[in-house]
């Protein structure tokens, strides 16, 4: 098993067996993403940039990805697609020749 | 091209044509992660739960996604298996038959 | 004018004058105070500690704050109230003691 | 006691007697305010817009107002100064006439 549909099938299928398909609306799929995101970003609270634990790392993680399919499924979008359009348009606000090395936002490059 | 090293490969490619690697720390990738959930969830401010524009939500869910495989691609994280061990936790944290039609928090379970 | 009541009064009134109140929920108070939190974050991105633009700082801890204090108002919160309380709760989860100088969340004390 | 400064002195007094002073560098403050504003969204998590348990709430504003309390002490932030500021700018941003009754963002009025 190494595609990503087959690892949606496992996480839409635990969420069935417990009928919480129901709560799972697109407003709070992206509240409970938004949620995971920061219980990750916990870890790194009053801490140095690698300063972190790894087991709760993979635990955060995983939840932030799961919400992530979770909405994705909801509206039948297809990750790998949505990717690479992505990288495409941010390849067009960040040229290479004006982002080398580089952090600054595209609206302000 | 439907497996994940693959995409995260096109996604680590477009990051090292920039020379952003330099930037990734891992609190920081914790923190764009946070914030692109966050511009994620601004899309339902102010509006019903299946109110918001789909081409906006695909470009915040592949920021984000973008973001979480950057964090676990730096770590040698794999994907599935953490999401399959999440899963089991999440199993015993909510049994079926305690869980079912129930969106109560484990702890309050 | 140095009293939150009158500044309080102030953000209400240019919440009326729109005829706002109309989508100020709570949940939905409770979205925008996570968006905006993420806002002032996002200044700090791919940054050092210190290295960040005052007048922008100022302005997106305002977003914060009038989100916050329209969520109190909302629901008839007295702030200094409520934060002398949590004051107090702090004090007896992080005792001196064991917490002088030690950034340990109090459930790992 | 009613206004800011005493409130902000006892915040104040609680972090010196735990000398967490040193862990407050601007960007942790940020980072912590933005995880606050999280946990108090989470209250709203698969509920309704007004469906909260009201102490919780109480308890989660004044984490979110403490932060950001102390990061406006932290570079000697006139809060009711910040907020007046502010007001003016959304007041040009959002003039009453386009924005009554309407709650789409000013770059898209």
């Amino acid at each position: 098993m190494n595609d990503f549909n087959t690892l949606i099938k496992e996480i839409v299928r635990f969420r069935n067996e417990r009928d919480w398909e129901q709560f799972h609306n697109s407003k709070d799929l992206a509240v409970a993403l938004s949620i995971e995101a920061s219980e990750l970003l916990e870890l790194f609270l009053w801490k140095n940039n690698e300063d972190f634990k790894i087991d709760k790392l993979k635990e955060e993680l995983a939840d932030v990805l799961m919400y992530a399919f979770l909405l994705a499924d909801k509206h039948d979008l297809n990750i790998i697609e949505i990717i690479q359009d992505k990288i495409r348009k941010n390849a067009e606000k960040y040229p290479v020749d004006k982002s080398k090395g580089n952090a600054t936002k595209y609206n302000e490059l």
